[in-house]
């Protein structure tokens, strides 16, 4: 029930952030999207960069997990195949609840220091992982001789971007988006790579 | 003498929107930064809106006119290498004042509405010569068949994320990050490109 509500207080919010952004937003204005006093709505959290953090932590927790289902439904495959799991993930936490994605990817700068610290690492940590696969690919020539960190930086940026024009509902569907973005992330690192 | 005072702020103003957000600078924190009072600002300026006005407006002029230059540039040449020079103009007009690209970029959805507007209309228009193009190239058969503003989207937007990480003087050379982008934005679009 007070899980129900602090969802709730976080969907409004998040939707209220990427239309305002963060800044542009109050307290006052997350309590009057849910129709409630503010009074009422610290209840249940603490402070607006409360609202945020829990955002901005459960869209890394499902980055994360998209990430690690994409490692073990890939284990031992070839490298081009684990990167397409690894994007194919990363478009569905993008698409699922854009959102929440939209705040994690817009204003995760807006944390208090030591919030934004922490999320810093657990964004390297992330980011590490598609270095090292891309690295691991290039050593192995299957793709081009790039620099991991630069060519990584292209990709995530690349799909972070689907933040800010996606609306569920709209022409494209999210398995569109996703086959499309997999193939240009593929290619962007696989010469000759043959399209299915 | 004028113009260069307006330069000065707009400098000033797109460090401070780039290090703290455009809501999070104001006009004493403008004046503060050129080290005079704020009352000798409005001598300069209308507002903090007019000095954001003033950035993104230049930068999209600049963004514009690399894209010109560019096409002239490659006139009658293959799409690949016509694509080439615009992925090269935008990553130069980035990375050779990346404050005032990182506030064209980040910053432009806090203009009033009626500039949002027009430089909306701008964006618009610059994103059409990349579809174009990428539609060009995959009827042609030059380039995969992608969808040709998804395509557009995905590197605009890849590109775009340099004013995120980038600075002058660290490791990576302007033409080194350009010349890596460059190829990644023409792979993701063209199988079997032999990288030189």
């Amino acid at each position: 029930m007070v899980e129900t509500r602090r969802r709730q207080i976080e969907d409004v919010a998040s939707s209220l952030f990427r239309e305002h952004g963060y800044a542009g937003t109050s307290v006052r204005d997350i309590a009057r999207g849910l129709a409630i006093q503010g009074a009422s709505l610290y209840a249940h959290v603490a402070s607006k960069e409360d609202v945020l953090w829990a955002i901005v932590r459960r869209a890394a927790d499902r980055f994360e997990s998209a990430a690690d289902e994409a490692q073990q439904e890939t284990f031992g495959r070839p490298v081009g195949e684990r990167l397409e799991a690894l994007v194919r993930g990363h478009v569905g936490v993008l698409t699922d609840d854009v959102g929440q994605a939209s705040v994690f990817v817009r204003e995760w700068r807006s944390l208090s220091p030591e919030h934004r610290a922490r999320i810093g690492a657990r964004r390297d940590a992330y980011e590490n992982r598609w270095r090292r696969l891309i690295a691991e690919g290039s050593e192995a020539g299957v793709f081009v001789p790039a620099d991991p960190a630069l060519a990584a930086a292209y990709l995530l940026t690349a799909l972070n971007g689907i933040v800010t024009w996606y609306r569920p509902g709209g022409p494209l569907s999210p398995r569109a988006i996703s086959a499309e973005y997999v193939n240009l992330s593929h290619r962007a690192l696989a010469p000759g790579r043959i399209d299915d």
